[in-house]
C-alpha cells in the first residue's frame, strides 16, 4: 500500500514540478493569427511505448486503482482512437524493435533487426530525415541508450540493430550542412560515445553541440543542440530509481519550442518509453508497471504542452507487446495489483542482491523487497535455487530469476508466455491535427505514412 | 492450408448466401424523409463477443492472412473505436460473464455471478427491458444456450448464473401484457426448456409463440413472436460443424426489421458469439480462432443491415478475455498460424474421440486430425497420458486434454496463462448514431448508459 501511496505522490510531485516549470510555457503559436497557424504544419511528439500492449495499461490502470473505489484515470483514456498491427516483412507475424521502429519512422515493412533499411537493405527516408529536410527541429528521448533499436531506427540506417557502435559513430557524424540529423537527443548510452577507440564528446563539443551527462546540467541548457547522455547504457529502471522519462521530455519541449519561437519552424520529437519491454523480456511485472507509470507521466506532460500549443499533434503507440503479459492465472478470477506495487525493486536488483549474499541471507533480504505472502513452499522453491558446484553463474542468475517470477506470478496472478515478442495488435492514441485519421484498425506502417505526409 | 481455404470458402458461401438473401432488405427507414428517420431513435445491434479480448482479433486475423501477402481485412476494422475496463462490483478485478452481461445490459456493476441483479440482488431494469417499456421490438441471439449468463442478463434478474431452469421459466413466463419479454431468442438450450418436470413448449405455442428447432424452419418463419432453440444445451463448436451465427443474426434482423416496418418502433438485438469464451477456457487456439470467425460472419451481416438501414447503431464488446491468450510462446519470435488452421476439430472433440479409442490407435487418430509437425517426444507426451488403473475418467479426460495443449502451444507458439478469465480490456467497436460517444478508454457500464438513453 505504501508503495502505491508513493508512486501516486511521485506523479503528483513530479507532474507538479513539471506544472511549475510549465507555468508559462512557449506559446509558439500565440502571436500568429488562428487562421494562419492552423495552415501551418503542426508539431508531431511521438511517443512509444516499447512491448506496451493493451494489457500492459490495464496493468498500470488496476495497480494505480483501489478495489471498491472510482477507478483511478490515465492519460491515455481520452486519446485512445485505434489499434495497430505489428508484422515484420519476414518470416514470422511477431516483429522485433528494429522492424517495427523502421515501420514507424519510414512507413516500410522490413525484416527484424532492420534499423531504416528495407528488406534489401537499402536506406528508406525516416520521419526525422524528412523533418530535417524541410528545415524542422528535430529530437528524441529514450531510457534506453540512445543507440537502441527505437531511436536509431528514427535517424540512422544499418543493416542490424547490434551495431551499437556504427549506429552511435552515426548519429555523432551524420551532417545535414551545419547540423546534425538531430537538435535534442536525451537517454543513456554514454558508453557507446566515450569508448576505448572512440571518444566523440570533445569533437562534438567543439562543433558546437553541447553535452550533457547529469539532470541538473540538463535543466539548465538554454541552446540546441544538446546530447544527453545520462547513463553508460540504459537508464535505471523508474522501480529502482526515479521515474526519468517526464522530466527528459519536458526538457526536450522546452528547447524545441523555444528554437520553434525563434525559427517558425514546427519540430518532431521521438519519445520513447524503452524499458517497459525490458521488463516485459524479464516477465517483471512491478517492474513493467512502474515504467508504464513512467511513460504516462512523460504523456501527460505532452499532453499540457498540446493544450497550451494545440497546433501540435501527440501519437502514442507500442511497437509490438512483450511477455505475453496477462492479468489472470492459473484459474483463479483474480489479479492482485496491490501485491504487484508492494514489490520494492525489479528482478534484475533482487536477483543481483540474492547473488552477493549466501543463501542463509535471501530470505532477509528478499522478504522485505518482495512483501509477498508467499507460503513455506514457494520460499522452498526459491532457497532450492542455490548455486550448483559446476555451475556456471548466469545460468545460476536465470535460474533464481526464473523461480521469482514463478513465485511472483502465483501469488499476484499475473500471466506471462514468452521471454519474447507477441504478435498482439498495440494501441494507438492520437489527439490534435490528423489524429482523425489514425481511427480504427491500422497498420503500423500506417501510422507512419500519415506523419509522413504532415511534413512539408 | 486447405482449411484455411475450407474456412474462406465457407465464410464467401455463408455471406453469399446471406447476400442473396438480403438482395432486397427490408429498407424501414426508406418511406419516411431524412429529417423524420433522423429523429427517430435508431435501432441497436449489440454485438458481444464472449471473451473476445484485443488478442483473438489478432489470431483471427493472422489465422486468415498468409505471410509474405497482403493482410486480410475484418469486419472490424473500420469500427474500433476504443475499448473498455470490464471489472465486476466485488473484491477482484476479474469479471466472469453474469457481472459484466449484467455490466453491459443495465449499466450497473455487480458481483460475479450476478444476473441483472446489483451488489444487494436488486432487480435492474435492463436494456431490453427498457426498450419494451418504450414499445421497441427486442431479441436475442446466442451460440450458447439462451438462458446462459450473457442473455439471461439482457431479459432477466436471478441471484446467481447457475440458475439455468428458472432461467427458462423467466424467459418463457415473464409478459408485458399481451408480450414475452422478448419477440425473437436464438440459441441452444432445448433441455431446460423442454425438461422432466416442465415442457414450456407446448404452453408457448398455444400462447402464440412459434417454437422451431432446426434452421430450416427459422429460414421459414414469416413472423414474430419466434424460439428457436436448436441444440439441447450449446450449439456445436463452429470448428466441428457449421458456423451458425451469421444464419442466426440474419433471420434474427429479417424477422425484427420486418416488423419494424409494420409498427415503426424500432427494435434492440442482443448477439452473442458466445463460445470464443469456451475455446480460451479449453485453451484450445483453433476451436477460438473459428468461433472468432462465426462472430465475425455475423457481424458482417449486421454491418450490411446497418449499411442499408443507416439509422442503425452497431456496437461489439467483449464482457472479458478468456485463457490469457497470446501470440508468442517459449521465446521465439513467432506464431504459426497456418498450423493453428490445420488444426480440424476442438479438443473437446479430440479428446472425445481418443477416449473412445485404445491406446494404439490414438496416434493414427490424431495425427490426421491434428495435421502437426510433432516430434517423437511430443508424441510420446501425448501418449504417456494413458489412464491409469485408479484413475476417474473425468480426470484422465482432464490429462489428455493437459497434454494436448502442451503440445499445441509449444508447435504454434500460442501462450495461454489460465483456464479462467483475466482483467485486460477489451476492445470496443461501434457505428452509426451515437458511435461518437463511445470512443476511448470506456468502462463496461458507460456502454449500457450510452445504449439506455437511446431508448425512449
Amino acid at each position: 500500500m505504501f508503495r502505491r501511496t508513493l508512486l501516486i505522490t511521485a506523479l503528483s510531485l513530479s507532474l507538479g514540478a513539471c506544472a511549475t516549470q510549465l507555468a508559462e510555457p512557449p506559446v509558439a503559436d500565440a502571436a500568429k493569427p488562428a487562421t494562419a497557424a492552423s495552415k501551418r504544419a503542426p508539431n508531431i511528439i511521438f511517443l512509444i511505448g516499447d512491448g506496451t500492449g493493451f494489457e500492459f495499461i490495464s496493468a498500470y490502470r488496476y495497480a494505480m486503482s483501489e478495489l471498491g473505489q472510482p477507478l483511478a484515470s490515465t492519460p491515455f483514456d481520452e486519446i485512445l482512437v485505434g489499434a495497430a498491427t505489428t508484422y515484420p516483412d519476414d518470416d514470422t507475424w511477431v516483429t522485433d524493435s528494429a522492424a517495427s521502429a523502421t515501420a514507424l519512422a519510414t512507413g516500410v515493412k522490413s525484416y527484424n533487426g532492420a534499423i531504416g533499411v528495407d528488406s534489401q537493405q537499402h536506406p528508406q527516408q525516416t520521419l526525422m530525415e524528412k523533418a530535417r529536410e524541410h528545415g524542422w527541429h528535430t529530437g528524441a528521448v529514450s531510457t534506453s541508450q540512445v543507440n537502441h533499436a527505437t531511436p536509431a531506427s528514427f535517424f540512422t540506417h544499418h543493416s542490424s540493430r547490434k551495431m551499437y557502435n556504427e549506429i552511435a559513430d552515426s548519429f555523432a557524424s551524420t551532417r545535414y550542412g551545419d547540423k546534425w540529423s538531430f537538435d535534442v537527443l536525451l537517454g543513456g548510452g554514454m558508453s557507446y560515445f566515450n569508448r576505448e577507440d572512440k571518444n566523440w564528446l570533445p569533437e562534438l563539443e567543439a562543433q558546437g553541440m553541447t553535452v550533457v551527462d547529469n539532470y541538473q546540467q540538463l535543466d539548465s541548457v538554454q541552446q540546441l543542440p544538446v546530447l544527453g547522455l545520462f547513463a553508460p547504457v540504459a537508464i535505471p529502471y523508474a522501480i529502482d530509481d526515479e521515474p526519468r522519462l517526464a522530466q527528459l521530455t519536458h526538457n526536450a519541449l522546452r528547447l524545441l519550442s523555444s528554437a520553434q519561437t525563434q525559427s517558425g519552424e514546427p519540430f518532431a520529437l521521438m519519445v520513447e518509453g524503452s524499458k517497459i519491454d525490458w521488463c516485459g523480456h524479464a516477465n517483471d511485472i512491478a517492474c513493467a508497471v512502474h515504467e508504464v507509470s513512467d511513460f504516462a507521466q512523460a504523456l501527460q506532460v505532452a499532453l499540457d504542452f498540446q493544450k497550451q500549443n494545440p497546433n501540435t499533434l501527440i501519437v502514442v503507440t507500442a511497437d509490438h507487446s512483450t511477455g505475453g503479459l496477462t492479468l489472470g492465472q492459473g484459474g483463479e478470477y483474480a489479479w492482485y495489483s496491490e501485491r504487484v506495487m508492494a514489490i520494492e525493486n525489479s528482478l534484475e536488483v533482487l536477483v543481483a542482491g540474492v547473488l552477493e549474499r549466501s543463501r542463509d541471507e535471501w530470505r532477509s533480504y528478499l522478504e522485505p523487497r518482495l512483501n509477498l505472502p508467499l507460503s513455506d513452499e514457494q520460499w522452498q522453491q526459491l532457497l532450492a535455487t542455490e548455486m550448483s558446484g559446476s555451475e556456471d553463474k548466469r545460468d545460476h542468475a536465470k535460474r533464481i530469476h526464473a523461480a521469482l517470477v514463478k513465485v511472483i506470478s502465483e501469488t499476484t496472478r499475473t500471466g506471462w508466455t514468452t521471454s519474447g515478442h507477441t504478435a498482439v495488435d498495440v494501441p494507438i492514441m492520437a489527439i490534435g491535427p490528423y489524429a482523425d485519421q489514425l481511427r480504427g484498425y491500422k497498420d503500423n506502417t500506417d501510422i507512419a505514412k500519415v506523419l509522413l505526409q504532415i511534413v512539408r
